[in-house]
């Protein structure tokens, strides 16, 4: 690796621990900030400090918000009866940008993990349980994710919830749309056959 | 897109101004920042400030400097006989990882490029002749991009030091070491076929 000027190698230090960030990008990002204009340095700075200092999570559904409640939970041409679950606020991202989803979300904060020591009492789960007893739920959506640890909560908040006489759904897994099914991994095409629907 | 609370959506914002970061990118990099520790986000946003404090251009090579002279131009082991002539700063990394090159560099921050109305007399040229001027330099290596503008470059400046009495040379174009010349776009194929040598 060449030297760099102090400044300059502390910065690419810092900016490679952010994910997806490598060596290059680093020192690419690291020059761009070199040349940028002052203000815009200043900007990405206090948006940085800002983020840590006026985020909380909401009290309902434990996303992040920057009040109370978050944008969803506050925004009454949301429906209260359905709530989709999800393990982090990053996996909203993807449901919202659907927009086909009016309901409401619950995130977790995490999914069961035993090899992680991670158990149902360290996720949201509790909370989530309080929402239901409140009345006019009539759907959950459990989304989390489809893996081994997704899978193991989404089975045990159904077996937990479906006794309250709740409809309780999973999201599909199958072949994701416009691939081929050459390219599909023998676990996803057993799902996909297995969830396969009449025409 | 789906909506952010305020803080996070602005830093998404000010994030994918970073060269190479798209929306994705700088979402899970927000979403990173959220989580992470509190130290860490200051350390970054420090690190950012102090890249535009504390740095500068080296009085003799125009290289990123946090002194007077860059840690090549300071260093006793350089041989100060050869310059090797880059665009800019971040070019340097390569001709550095190589652990081949013992000489100094001189940045010329840019090219010549008439469509972007850039001309020799906005690049550091002069200061190049003021060095060469001062006696001692005995090659010139031109390592300008392998575009239309750091061959203009390139061709410029040799014309300008040749009559000088120095050498000038240009580092090789060809096809990339461990490629396949089925990948190989023709300019630099019949480069690669011109450049030939006696083997």
């Amino acid at each position: 690796m060449p030297d760099f000027a102090e400044p300059l190698a502390r910065l690419i230090q810092e900016v490679k621990r952010l994910p997806g960030i490598g060596q290059k990008s680093a020192q690419r990002i690291a020059f761009h900030v070199l040349r940028a204009p002052r203000e815009d340095v200043d900007r990405l700075a206090a948006a940085l400090r800002d983020v840590k200092d006026k985020l909380g999570l909401c009290a309902r559904c434990n996303n992040i918000s920057d009040a109370e409640l978050c944008l969803y939970c506050r925004d009454p041409h949301r429906d209260p009866a359905k709530i989709c679950v999800v393990e982090e606020p990053l996996n909203l991202i993807p449901i919202e940008t659907t927009r086909t989803f009016n309901g409401l979300y619950h995130v977790l904060h995490g999914s069961i993990s035993p090899l992680r020591g991670i158990g149902p009492e360290q996720l949201r789960i509790k909370e989530l349980l309080a929402r239901v007893q409140e009345g006019g739920t009539e759907e959950i959506i459990l989304a989390t994710n489809p893996t081994v640890e997704g899978e193991a909560t989404a089975v045990y908040l159904a077996r937990l919830l479906k006794p309250l006489g709740l409809k309780v759904t999973r999201i599909a897994m199958g072949i994701p749309v416009g691939s081929d099914l050459e390219y599909a991994d023998e676990v996803t095409m057993s799902k996909s056959l297995e969830n396969r629907r009449e025409m």
